[in-house]
């Protein structure tokens, strides 16, 4: 998991579709799909299934275990920035600063 | 900075030498020294400062701003992995057991 592919199943989860959230993330249709299959092919669980076709043009959600996911990674990287705050904004006031662009 | 740079910034403290430290990591004397000159570049002032030949063969020392990075970013990687443990512990129960290397 990482940030990228926390973003798009947070917007599988906004849009019940692949393209969709992966077309608001600026990524192909293939690249989308990709990702998803390997989140699935990672995890013990699918965390979203989808079907094809139909009426409504098929459709994507997660599962119980990509809700999870997702919960479990948006806590982490708020705790995390949380417990590294102080360190981050010491280092921060040691480095070059490159405002300028040069 | 991230772990390579920390590692190598602490090898360096440690042995008091550039290209040792690299050794100590597998790394090449050209890609420890570019590494270094990385380093020395991102920040406002220089975190490893070096003389070269003479009768011990040069050296190189942590500055102080090199001893406080390193500190901070290991001070960063323990509250950070302390904070994340059990979002973390229970992300690893949903991943697939690739234990038995399938």
């Amino acid at each position: 998991m990482g940030p990228g592919k926390a973003d798009l199943l947070e917007r599988i989860a906004d849009t019940g579709s692949i393209s969709a959230a992966g077309r608001a993330m600026g990524m192909s249709y293939k690249r989308a799909w990709q990702l998803v299959e390997v989140m699935n092919a990672i995890f013990a669980r699918p965390l979203v299934t989808s079907s094809r076709g139909g009426a409504a043009g098929g459709g994507a959600v997660l599962t119980d275990d990509g809700q999870r996911v997702l919960f479990l990674y948006r806590q982490l990287e708020t705790r995390v920035a949380e417990a590294g705050a102080d360190e981050l904004a010491e280092l921060t006031t040691l480095l070059r600063d490159m405002s300028d662009g040069k």
